[in-house]
């Protein structure tokens, strides 16, 4: 696994990284990010793990959340993968904005031609958890994740599949219920097969949290209220918290707010409250 | 003067906007961006102007910078405006990334066929301040300047060639002396002519900065040793620093920062600080 620094810049008083590495589970390179805070110079801090959204690489958080400032404050790594594996030549990979490439959804597909690749799930649960521990100074088994959008859904089903993985997790305007909403039905129908293949509920957040028996554990759901995609029916988080309300394990908390979009000035207005929330599990 | 609005977006409780509108000095449409932070809603706030650097629109600032966090706090309003004339339609306006579109240097041009469109100087002192004066919630007259690099000369020289129009001016790695500059000089020629012409010393901060007789002022300048344009000698600073130092009524603070380079990263690092020293003047 052998990591090549792709960029390296100063900013409050850590370092934003990017790296690119062959992927075992993704059978191609990938590259992400990651904010080293000034602490860890000398001394091994936690990590909270990033998941963005469609059309998004491993650049538009770093560029465009401002959470540096939070995280350096806080004393947490950040880490920004990629959203998909990126040119390996699949026909059509490139040809929509909601699926193939930029659109991983981070699962593992099980449909020709994608699950030669398309395994964003093991990705980024296992390989990348595993290339941090042993590549930077962090605190082995001590990370929380968080992602927006599709990203949203990958940090619910990461946490949700893999009880105590996880030291906290939350989500800005997750597709919380995929399987009833046209992103995700797209996407699960074309990594997964249709429908009645039974596959789909094994990757749904609100099905996940139904039948969910791990550790008790919280979900912080935030979601702006003017945003397009909501009202839409892209996002359903009333599902998800409607879900967890019957689960005595889980406690989900819905945040609205009024007035914000779906958009990166949405996530920088409120990053840093989750990374503030996620600080609390991780440096507990 | 038709302001059109191009987007909206809520961000740290206020509104994130991008207006496009026919600019009579640069004969061409042009677009600027505009933070209005909460308590515009109901007062007059005071106007930060911030100019970009090579290469940007006016939007790089607004993505990358995390200013609206502090713009927010201190309740003051943030203008962006592109960087050049566009789309005008001139021979090799988009050839370079250093002259024409894209560069336009803040200054007024003198040479064919530039001069028509290439006044940033006159739209940025004057077609804007009043633009802005007459259709947003802003306090007429209280506006202070910053910029980065090209837009940090270019906050300078609008600050020294205008005693008293700005509250305050800052810079983050400004081209401080471009006449004895790579980039400067090749933009002087085109814009103003060559050397000889005698016009040069007109739109360079070290010399007037030498020149300057108005009211008291300080200079904030703001720069990062591992900057390569810094290394390349395309900033020099310090002429700035030696110049304002003969000058009795300039006060050059030089602020270096150990490690931080040329890009957003260490703007978005240091730009909390410059909004805080210009609301000091600002909502005196």
């Amino acid at each position: 696994m052998a990591l090549q620094q792709v960029s390296c810049n100063k900013i409050f008083g850590g370092y934003q990284k990017v790296f690119s590495h062959p992927s075992k589970e993704l059978a191609c390179d990938m590259k992400f990010a990651i904010y080293l805070p000034p602490e860890s110079e000398t001394r091994k801090v936690p990590v909270l793990y990033w998941l963005s959204g469609l059309t998004c690489t491993e650049e538009n958080f770093v560029i465009k959340a401002g959470a540096q400032r939070y995280a350096a404050e806080h004393n947490i790594c950040i880490v920004c993968p990629d959203t998909s594996p990126r040119n390996v030549n699949l026909p059509g990979e490139d040809d929509s904005y909601d699926f193939g490439s930029g659109a991983g959804f981070y699962l593992n597909a099980t449909q020709e031609p994608w699950k030669k690749h398309y395994n964003m799930y093991n990705y980024v649960t296992k390989e990348l958890i595993a290339l941090i521990s042993e590549n930077f100074p962090v605190v082995p088994g001590k990370q929380s994740i968080c992602g927006h959008s599709m990203g949203g859904h990958g940090a619910l089903i990461c946490a949700l599949k893999n009880p105590g993985l996880y030291s906290s997790v939350s989500a800005f305007a997750p597709i919380s219920n995929p399987i009833n909403a046209p992103w995700g039905q797209k996407a699960f129908q074309g990594y997964l097969g249709s429908a009645e293949s039974g596959q789909w509920k094994e990757w749904d957040a609100t099905e996940l949290a139904a039948v969910y028996n791990g550790v008790p554990m919280e979900l912080l759901i935030d979601q702006g209220t003017e945003d397009n995609f909501y009202k839409q029916k892209q996002l359903l988080p009333e599902n998800l918290v409607a879900a967890a309300a019957k689960n005595d394990r889980l406690k989900c908390v819905l945040q609205m707010r009024e007035g914000y979009d779906h958009s990166y000035f949405y996530i920088a207005s409120f990053i840093g409250e989750h990374i503030g929330y996620h600080a609390k599990f991780l440096n507990a």
